[in-house]
């Protein structure tokens, strides 16, 4: 076991307690970060105290097998715990579901060595995983070096790394003797002497998604933490990560756009006036009303349907390991793009929609009913929709999956 | 047992074969419609051919219970079945569907003496049932007679009356002692005296529903055909009828919404040319083709994930018997008009939008492409979508279940 | 004067009566082609009779210059002339249309004595003009001959020929001492030897526009029937012909959307009956029917307003002559696209979402409602309404006007 | 003359110099408004240093007759002066445009003593006037006392009533003797005794409309000051008021729609990175983004030919004076209404979606491009759009014009 992940030693030995239900657990959990929700887009920053109520509900586990002593969830359900932690906030739902996004990573690319270190440690140190993988920012450049690499440069939409204890990384061999495209992935612990974690996000939305800019200033990459060698062809399953990943944010969507609907219909229930034309005592009587929710209820519902399917799906692919073949794989992109073009649609209009349902009094900024378009438009600007239809439109077409990429 | 029902003695006692895959079945079955779907759509009139095919096939006893001698097929099934035929030919989707209809009826509304010799006799004589149902045409009264009725009037909207051997009627009841409102739902012969046929229906699609209207001139209904007593309160139980015949819609338009979509794909893989500003060499690698598949894909593929899932809480529901709640006929009732409205507007919009991915020679008749948009146009149009939406809109509000109609 | 265009002596001297209001005229017209409208739509075949009512009307003069014994009416009041005959039957209004385009094309690209004698022709002899110009179907050549050229091949989508007097062709010169890529365009008389005209049209819409297959079989061309040599540059202001086709279809596009439209008021205001749940006595007071027709309405008034000032900024361009600049063309250009992409829309969905609010009764073949979808949708179908909004687009953002071309 | 509108005294003698062209004077006003407005609209407050640009524009005497001193603009130049400050704040062109609004209504109620007085002081004093009108708030009550009224209560929605001069202000009457659901409206200043203006207003867009509650503690009310007394009828003339309030808010909308495009434009073309999957170099080549681009372009451009047209036909009515009819007045808010629909969607619909096409850099704060949405989020809740599209329907449908109220 190399040095590195013999530091990975438990430094807390209090094992997660029996969870029965961890739907229910993230139901609470939604609840205590949404009585603060609020007030904290407002401020953005770091939400130091709502990570610790993540890492203290034992959720950060979830998804690491029972051999390395997490909960040994299957994707659906960690999937439905960001749903609804997103119903609240969906910017701590995002640490929360790349969290596991990193831990998937190990456990798709990593050996068996990397991923019984690294996942034990995850789970009896209880770290938090952040990313700093962005494979379009190609600025991270890893030199070799006799045990390993160096690591230099910027790597930006790092989400979740300011605060994080480990970090997952890709970056850019500039080795003569290599192919000058090759990259690597990698861990890294944010501790590390040379990395720097700048808190500068200043988005719209998602304002407490604790990302940012990480520079890498002669960070050394022991070999033992690098999950996937520069040279290293993509597999079938290794690819499944994509994939993970497009379905966090397809429940990250989905819960923004069930969050809202709820706000809206709570607001109508409870605060709405009949429009003084409609001829209607109440307003949820106004049949203008009532067709309108019928209409955002039917952006949702399917969503959801083909979201937990997809999960169904990517579930069944991860169970057949290295067995998984390339179009079992594609049919999983499918499956999660269609969920996530409609979780997309769901977000960006109800978000935006609600509003024609509430009238000009729910524009005060006390009920923060515009976070969630906020949150939408900056969290579904991900990867371009228009990619996601054509993707999807040459497989109705042609029967052609999706080229495996980081974005499908 | 009354002497009516005597009558239904078997006739004809070949059982039908095994039948291992209704759904091959239904294929097999489709095919065949499909090779001449064109050309009777543009004759219209009776099929009077293909719906011996359609008895040939055994599929006319798929929802009749074992113990009657049927198949004993879910609704879930019934209702691909439908699908399936409606992706070749939803004039004759419709009838079979119609056809299942009217046995629902009998299982939901009917005697245990009813269903046996009704749905026995339907096997043995391999019948086939059409629709003089209409709820809202109360123009044929029922005039209480020694031993039941006597009928008079007409019915409008009679799918699947041409050709049939039974039918399921409605009659208002115009006796004194009642209240004038009161409806009753009884079964008769096609053949009995009194019954007049008008193949009169002339809409521009569907266009061989056997569909017409219906006169009854001192037509004889003895007690032991009525269904369902004037008087005689819906249960829970009895009302899922309508749901029976909300989802055999549902089908009809995701069939259709389905054979649009593969008759456009089946066109551009290998007919269509790219558009000389395209600065393609192949229509399929055009971007704006693929981006509009993916569009019409994602119309279809949301409204079959609905329309299974709603089969299936119907089933449910069914199964349940007479201990079916409100409540639970409300929530299959909210499950299938969320699917159905998102299966008209597939239907809708692939069949008319197709043609833009298809270009001018494609409108040739030799194709016969537009007849999906007449078959959906025609027939989403059996209720309101805005009232669905309302349902929907009102459920996803406050809760309130959708109010038992023959419609809802 | 060459001896063919002496051969286009008045035959008819009696020039036509003074027209206080062409627009008045044209409603009159499509009042009496309106009573024939659905039975002639459901006949299909040459609508002999009524092409000799618009002959008869004096309308086929109306874009002809005064000097030349026509109405001189400018393109804004042509364009309202094929809207509202569109609205009563686009087909024939296809015919006048594009009649009108080949005038256009006379006055935009032949020399002072080709316009004076053809369009002289054109007054006295009421000629009536077809279309055999279809830029994208190659199949017709020209081979130079001592005093011209000889056609020989097919021309697919040739609206009008069928019954025409004279017809517009574009042909392909294939000598070997020329550019293999050049096209003329020509003018000759149908009843020339070796045209030879076939009305095999079958689309489902637009089924009396007279088009088909245009067979050419030695064709004698003399060169003073060509309108534009094979190696001519076009002009910015020649090129204005495919704006006036464009526009041309805009407007036939609007006047299907408007008669849909008022087809579907007078339906509801005289025949249509309130949904049973709807708790309004009249069909008229459905809060959904009425906010139903306020969303077709405005799909129609823009884009009426859209073509008006579209066709103004054309007339402005003509009155230009060759001063136009191919900025000034790409400017029309822009509007008329703009025009058009939403009288495409307009027709479209009003004439497939007008039945949403008219009930199945509506689809009775006797009202032929569905013929304005299939007008609509054949008509269309010209040119990818997605090129349209990419050039739109391109104009957006960069300021680029669309290229010079038959479509744009 | 009353002894306060004798108050009205000039205290400025310098006449407002000649301006030789109003919208340049906007265009140039808009740019220093621009400067400044994405920081502004982060700290929101009252807008004082931007109110005093306003004034020095010369621009608040716009809408004011020559006769009195202002430039006797049109509405039409009004409403494009609006639309060119929206662009860039629509905050400020709220302001501004309410203010006119005042104007229109001084002059469309007011006695020719009140227009004289109330005018001329407008011009002389360069008065900024608020509004405190809000129909449906009816918590200001008036109570006859010997030379007027006395006025207590509180009004909410009062755009631009905080740094105002002077107010419109409408009460309800609870004297014994009249009608208790009689209104009136009038002008106060804004430093009379007991009004106090609340600077409440935290919605979470047009964060800088100076709007709030505003009270009324006995706020003695001359009768010299009431424009419209309780009992009097409002004529077809003086309810063409709420149309300048509509088209008001349309050129608002436009404005932020406009902003929005000419953001997104200005980002693309020097800012935004080809998508790695598209296959182009330079974002503008991307045919999804060509494509986008002209379906926003075609949400703005027919929502200000219609809003222009509204603005003339607007004109022309008001240009009749007392001769103005209902109808002729009706017709005017079918106009109008149609305008403002298409720009409360252009608005909604460009705001939101342009996000697509610039991808997640964009969403830095820095940019401030959430700011269109969240103003025209919150500005087009003024009234509903579905009441808007219902009176549209019911003028389709059966000519009826809208019934004359505050939102109609």
């Amino acid at each position: 076991m190399s040095s590195i992940l013999q530091q990975l030693r438990p430094q807390d030995d209090t094992t997660t307690a029996a969870l029965t239900d961890p739907l229910a657990l993230a139901a609470d959990l939604g609840e205590r970060l949404a009585a603060t929700a609020i007030e904290r887009d407002r401020a953005g920053g770091h939400p130091k105290h709502e990570r610790e109520l993540i890492r203290a509900s034992g959720l950060l586990t979830l998804s690491i097998p029972a051999e390395f002593g997490g909960q040994g969830a299957d994707w659906t359900t960690v999937m439905a715990a960001v749903r609804i932690l997103a119903r609240s906030d969906s910017a701590l739902a995002h640490l929360f579901g790349f969290h596991h996004l990193q831990l998937a990573g190990i456990q798709l690319y990593g050996t068996e060595l990397q991923q019984r270190s690294l996942l034990t440690a995850t789970v009896r140190q209880k770290l938090f995983w952040g990313n700093a993988l962005n494979p379009l920012d190609k600025r991270t450049r890893a030199t070799a070096s006799p045990a390993g690499y160096i690591l230099d440069g910027v790597k930006s939409f790092s989400s979740g790394s300011v605060g994080s204890d480990w970090l997952t990384v890709s970056a850019w061999v500039s080795g003569a003797d290599r192919d000058a495209d090759a990259a690597l992935i990698a861990v890294v612990p944010t501790e590390q002497a040379g990395v720097h974690v700048e808190a500068d996000w200043d988005a719209f939305g998602q304002r407490q998604t604790d990302s940012g800019n990480v520079h890498f200033e002669k960070v050394y990459l022991p070999t033992a933490l690098v999950l996937q060698a520069p040279g290293q062809a993509a597999t079938a399953r290794s690819t499944l990560r994509s994939q993970v990943a497009q379905l966090i944010m397809t429940n990250l969507y989905l819960g923004i756009a069930q969050g809202a609907f709820e706000a809206a219909r709570d607001y109508t229930l409870e605060q709405a006036r009949p429009w003084f034309a409609s001829g209607v005592d109440d307003a949820i009587d106004d049949p203008f009303t009532q067709h309108r929710y019928g209409q955002l209820w039917l952006a949702v519902r399917p969503a959801v349907l083909l979201a937990d399917d997809a999960a169904r799906q990517l579930d069944a692919a991860i169970r057949k390991g290295d067995a998984v073949t390339a179009r079992e794989r594609g049919e999983v992109a499918v499956a999660v793009a269609e969920a996530k073009v409609l979780a997309h649609r769901a977000a960006i209009e109800i978000s935006s929609q609600m509003f024609e349902l509430l009238g000009a009094r729910a524009t005060s900024s006390r009920f923060g009913f515009d976070r969630f378009w906020r949150n939408a438009r900056v969290h579904t600007l991900h990867d371009p929709v228009d990619y996601k239809l054509r993707d999807l439109g040459r497989y109705a077409l042609s029967g052609r999956v999706p080229v495996p990429t980081p974005y499908s």
